[in-house]
């Protein structure tokens, strides 16, 4: 069994190295969808990631509809803090993509009004919070996923 | 129902700034133990934690012995790599104190020696990983917390 995990247009290179470290720590696949906020290459994603970056198992996409064309008719859940549903309720499976938007602004609303019926967020205890880290949000709901297939 | 997040001796502003946005977003009180790595004002760690760190319900010891004197009859799970039990297994309950140690080493050997059996880790599946980023860490074992206990 495996995850895949998708960052679209992800802009904070920190994030994307720790979410690098996640993906491998949890054995998922990582797909990184540009235009993206920083090099690759930056050394502060290398430097989150610390020295695991190299054994990741990674797939970047020049643009949004090439990641969809490759990969439109898989299993998919889409993070947001416009869903409606918990992310506790995701029937997670085997290979399943988990997508999450850029860090200011998440997903675009081309995607949240397309795929209204597999928009789950991460349930909030404060009316001050508007949204989790990237990393710490991609986080649970990954791990939730390895809980729930194992 | 509420948890209790611990960082003992935390050294890394941005870690203390996101796990400040997820305690926020978690509805737990956040418990700082010093030393810190940072100044509390450092500007890394408002801009992770954003504008809800006046929010916040922070309780700051000045040492470890403080820290235990005031809560050491509480219940308690410590989260470590050296743990033999994974973080699922942690029997979750009401004001449970969920302990983490400092980003570069972990917990001390005096306190994973004396807790060995309230002792938890984050299961990994890449010989290449050692640790996960602090505040994925806290946000994977906290989240689960919820869960257990909604």
């Amino acid at each position: 069994m495996a995850l895949n995990i998708v960052l679209i247009e992800p802009e904070i290179p920190n994030n994307t190295g720790n979410i690098g470290r996640l993906s491998l720590a949890a054995g998922a696949h990582l797909h990184l969808v540009k235009p993206f906020g920083f090099e690759l290459t930056d050394k502060r994603v290398k430097r989150a990631g610390l020295d695991y970056w190299q054994h990741l198992s990674l797939t970047i996409y020049e643009n949004q509809a090439s990641f969809f064309e490759q990969n439109g008719d898989k299993p998919m859940a889409f993070l947001s803090s416009k869903g409606t549903k918990d992310h506790w309720s995701i029937d997670y499976e085997d290979n399943m993509f988990l997508v999450f938007g850029k860090e200011s602004v998440g997903l675009s609303s081309e995607i949240t009004e397309k795929y209204t019926d597999r928009l789950f967020k991460i349930p909030m205890h404060s009316e001050h919070i508007r949204s989790l880290n990237l990393a710490n949000a991609v986080s649970i709901v990954v791990y939730e996923g390895l809980r729930r297939l194992k």
